[in-house]
């Protein structure tokens, strides 16, 4: 199969199945009073994204029963029991912990753009950030707690969810921390990537195993192949702010540069000698040139930066795909293996 | 029994369950890497706080077991199945999710002072507790997944947790909202305490005795139990800061009053035609005078708002004894009436 017919399937698995966890999302989540609560608990789910996450988890799930892609009811999807799972819900429970992240993160990080939209707390305050944070929080747990798997393989998925929300905290807290050191090593930079956003991928594709009544060999595996590929995904989008276009990016190119976000691309120039606080002069990046960024990108380009970050990238990816062999060989498999191909392809 | 001699029992079992708590609390959230995260989450924890809701939980478990009090390992407790189950791991995780909520409540509500030290998001920043109170959130549901309880009581304690925290994030959006009239009924403010504080008073009864595998009845009953006390106590509290001297309250007496907060006292004054926005010509606790809070109150007593908060208390106190009449008569059960009795009769 040629890349570009592999990458054609990737993206209608995830349109396909966005369009059902969209669904999924207005069902466990609806208006309810008091409504500017629940509103503002919608408001960023409502504005867009990917759903990688729940694609890996119906993926999961898939591979793990051995079932066609898109060929049983995640509502009511096999176990390997013989009972029914509500992987939907599990999958829908994820989305609102990643939804629940970005409400606080932009918070602390005073982001006031998200999905193209003024972030909760500019949009209705802080308080209500705060708080609708703190609802999808409670709620993703209710929903993980009610998915109809048996009680053994629930309590594991719980405990799974928590540990990793645990983690997602200590690495925004490592985050924060690194904004004050120039000194953070890319090692350290991956590290945080992995608490911060990869263990919730390992999330996405450990917790429908451990639903299903998988064996750990299977859970371990697929949780490895989140863990990585959600690290080849980070420096990936680390990569698109240098080197896509401002407009198939819909934000200004080379604005982490601008801002002065560390990522592994300026972490690796760093160690190489490069000025990376003075790459470009503007601090805003409404007020800087495409040639500048040009310019800029062309100084990492040559420190090796660019393409150190990349093979950082392609090697996770590779080895997320390695992880995949404790799965059985089915189409679904295959489709986690192509997954994680794209996430370092894709140019958006 | 007098009631000096009640109130002294129930003091000395607070006490001894409060000495075991802080040091479960030592064992179950250690300060690790982020320090500086973990030392948030137990900042406030190490501010003191009474262990209330732990007491709760401890007690149902030895009621529902028919144990002597302090008669059994909270660590190894022994549940209706024959399994041990650590009734002291659950104990810490709903003192864990009171502690995040006081943490989250604190940024909201903008008071810098908790427990007579700075706040966490005085202390520390704003990030800090926001992000402390998110780990607490986690690490709660950590611990409750993880009692050596049979997986299907597990289940439904973690649910119930979850459930309760989404009830007091809408209650606290109710407490937001209510800020802004002055038209709030008794009623509606009974109803905003129910979810902001008296649902986790029922979680803390209601969790062990699932975990132990009480009957549904019984589950029932102690959750009743919870959610009537702890309006009651809510109540309590709200008499407290306008009867009781400041000395005695560590703070100044009627500072609810000054910083215009509204209580069961206050909405029922207002409905009785007092002007309580004028009550107090001071906005600020620092500059009020004895003689000023003594005439307040003296208006709010003639309007039989004094009275008719304490008779509330009184009615949700007594209900809250007759809701235990599902569990085995025993001491435990004892205990907990004569903690019902005791959280409107304190005097701080």
């Amino acid at each position: 199969m040629t890349s570009e017919t592999k990458e054609a399937r990737v993206l209608d698995a995830i349109r396909e199945r966005r369009e059902l966890v969209n669904a999924a999302i207005d069902e466990e989540l609806p208006v309810q009073d008091p409504e500017r609560l629940y509103e503002a608990t919608r408001y960023i789910l409502e504005a867009g994204g990917k759903r990688l996450r729940p694609t890996v988890t119906t993926l999961a799930a898939e591979a793990v029963a051995g079932t066609e892609p898109m060929g049983a009811d995640f509502r009511a999807f096999p176990s390997l029991d013989g009972d029914e799972v509500d992987v939907m819900r599990a999958a829908v429970a994820i989305e609102v912990i990643q939804s629940f992240t970005l409400i606080h993160d932009d918070i602390m990080d005073e982001d006031d753009l998200r999905r193209g939209v003024p972030a909760v707390h500019i949009e209705y305050d802080e308080e209500a950030a705060i708080l609708a944070g703190d609802t999808l929080y409670s709620k993703a747990f209710e929903m993980l707690s009610d998915t109809g798997a048996r009680p053994e393989h629930e309590v594991e998925a719980v405990h799974r969810l928590a540990s990793t929300c645990t983690r997602i905290c200590e690495g925004q807290s490592l985050d924060v921390a690194y904004e004050n050191r120039t000194d953070v090593s890319p090692e350290e930079y991956l590290e945080m990537v992995r608490l911060k956003t990869a263990v919730l991928f390992g999330a996405s594709a450990a917790i429908p195993a451990s639903l299903m009544g998988a064996d750990q060999a299977v859970i371990e595996g697929v949780y490895q192949y989140g863990t990585d590929v959600g690290r080849a995904f980070q420096i990936q989008d680390d990569l698109l702010d240098l080197t896509t276009p401002s407009e198939q990016l819909g934000k200004q190119r080379g604005s982490d540069l601008v801002e002065g976000k560390e990522t592994m691309v300026t972490l690796h120039a760093r160690q190489q000698g490069v000025d990376v606080d003075n790459l470009v002069e503007a601090d805003d990046p409404a007020n800087v040139t495409e040639a500048a960024i040009e310019d800029a990108v062309g100084v990492l380009e040559a420190a090796g930066s660019i393409q150190f970050a990349r093979e950082r990238a392609q090697e996770l990816a590779e080895q997320g795909r390695s992880d995949l062999t404790t799965l059985p060989d089915n189409e679904p498999r295959q489709l986690l293996d192509d997954l994680a191909e794209y996430l370092i392809a894709r140019s958006y």
